[in-house]
């Protein structure tokens, strides 16, 4: 079958390879769409970095380099185990993670935070940029068929938002009284606008420097601040009476997002990175201090956490989600299309979707 | 009266001052004894830092340098409003912090992160070095005569660590279990040992390189860690079964410090900063996303803590605290005896007390 292989910075191929085969436990599902995530750029930039070598193969699956890419993907059903709830043709979103279910953190449910953590997509064992994947039944969440397939791969960076944002602690509830600033509005930042407003949310701010991108933002956050020509802190204490907002979502991953960002959390705030940092992150310890802050820190997802974006996702709550997709293409093109337009004209888009079937495009 | 006076960095003067003379809403109190805290030496090497200056004089008292230092005091009440439960020759502690009551976290009772926050001792409107103070008779905390007065003082450093341990959320019954890295030896360090242990912790390890703090330290803590000899991280994941200690208190504010204290704490597990940083705090943001981290700072205490402090010393939870005094001296030898000696010999000394009475000594 067709599969786009990582083989070191700037060189996907995609070639043929063999099929998968599943094991006792693992269904085989038929990939309809498949995202590219900005960690996949990363390692299209500056990889490997997530993917194994051979000198450091993963240790749950053994493989390394070449591997195929794609982490965000749903698919249809081929085959399931016996005495499992899936059957052909069923609809489903997949959860791409790997993990040992043996460590100490797996055996407290927190599989993301697996010391031998992987992904379906970089670690071996296949990926969503191919035309099936092999794969444990239970990391197949059936959808109903009513759901848009060309939309439900995006469950996946919803599910890392949904992580974040349940990892702040506010209960359900509580999220209509809370006034929330993004930094950056890239996909990232845009998926935690989709989950904040599911969640109730009716204040998010959007710090974003490029008009491309303010534009994307501005019919789906409240407000977009422009971070050169506003000081982000006065506008967010304009904003809430004086007290600044509860949370920052960092989604830049850069010193002065930061900086701003912590200037305007309001006192005993919450500071939730969620972006990969290229620099050092220069904690600002004034206002850490004097505002007795909290910084925390959000990986992926987990079970429940990507459970409840499904549920999320099938109950109609991303409204508007279709304008996160800003192109779709074939995945022979993935390099020319894909990769390098988004390096190109990065600000331009927000998800390329990739599938195998020209069909569909 | 006599008054130790800030004027600059390495000037303080004991001089003849006017006696306070209270407002109605305060009492007078004779102040017996009063600790030099470590911030009270930051301003005598470097201020003025926290002390107001004729160019900014503080917001609420209107006073600027000279102003009296000593802000960790107990006293005797000497007069008092009418209507209050203080009367002539009540042992006091004194709750020395100045703030607005008017401002959105005052208003919450986080009277330590009040807009205009400031510290008898530092604001003007008297301090502890010196014979008597008048202030508002609410922050006196009446202790029984079984107290001792000679460590009462005591109480504001403990304090802090009390609000610090209980910004940690960890509810009282579950600190049994919980393991504790406390970064640096030093007062602030080893008032969070007391504070932890009077909470029923009963893994509290310190990482302290030099051997006489490590000296201080053995008795009072479970083990005590040499940062230079042994990988901090490694022997705290030994000592814990290998996931690293649930909490770390960074009172040293230095980044080989940090470094070490997220490699040792365990996954979700928090990092408190009670420390002032001289230089950048970089957070370590690899070991934060992926253990998903909290990353939280103290300021001060609030009433609630700092009542709570005052109770938990009144019920003799903080065993052995007299190991915390090093030296009581008299307030005319408070440059060359307090201060200098605390620059000369500074890890021979956890707590130095200043008394304006001779015959106390």
């Amino acid at each position: 079958m067709k599969a786009a292989q990582f083989f070191g910075a700037r060189d996907v191929r995609v070639q043929d390879v063999p099929n998968p085969e599943p094991r006792e436990h693992e269904a085989l599902v038929a990939i309809e769409w498949c995202g590219i995530c900005g960690s996949d750029l990363h390692e299209y930039l500056l990889g490997p970095l997530v993917v194994p070598t051979k000198e450091r193969p993963h240790p749950l699956t053994g493989e390394h380099l070449p591997t195929t890419l794609g982490h965000e993907f749903c698919g249809r059903i081929i085959s399931a185990p016996d005495g499992s709830n899936l059957s052909p043709g069923q609809a489903v979103m997949v959860d791409p993670r790997i993990y040992c279910s043996k460590c100490t953190r797996c055996n407290v449910s927190s599989t993301n935070a697996c010391v031998s953590w992987g992904f379906k997509g970089y670690s071996g064992s296949g990926g969503g940029f191919s035309e099936s994947v092999a794969i444990d039944a239970k990391l197949c969440y059936p959808l109903p068929d009513s759901v848009d397939l060309s939309l439900a791969a995006l469950i996946e960076p919803l599910a890392v938002a949904w992580h974040a944002v349940a990892l702040t602690g506010v209960p359900d509830p509580e999220w209509a009284d809370q006034s929330v600033l993004i930094l950056g509005g890239g996909p990232v930042g845009i998926a935690h606008i989709y989950v904040l407003r599911a969640k109730g949310c009716k204040r998010i701010y959007v710090s974003e420097p490029t008009s491309t991108r303010a534009a994307q933002n501005k019919d789906i956050a409240d407000l977009v601040l422009n971070p050169i020509k506003e000081n982000i802190g006065d506008r967010c204490r304009e904003l809430t009476g004086g007290d600044g907002v509860d949370l920052v979502v960092d989604c830049a991953g850069i010193q002065k997002g930061m900086d701003a960002g912590m200037d305007a959390v309001r006192y005993k705030g919450m500071y939730m990175n969620v972006a990969a940092w290229e620099t050092p992150m220069v904690v600002p310890v004034v206002s850490l201090m004097l505002k007795e802050l909290t910084l925390k820190a959000s990986m992926a997802y987990d079970d429940k956490h990507f459970k409840e974006a499904v549920d999320a996702f099938v109950a109609g709550k991303f409204k508007g989600l279709e304008k996160m997709v800003t192109s779709r293409i074939y995945i022979d093109d993935i390099s020319k299309n894909g990769f390098d337009e988004l390096i190109n004209n990065k600000d331009e888009h927000i998800k390329i979707m990739v599938t195998t079937h020209k069909n569909r495009l």
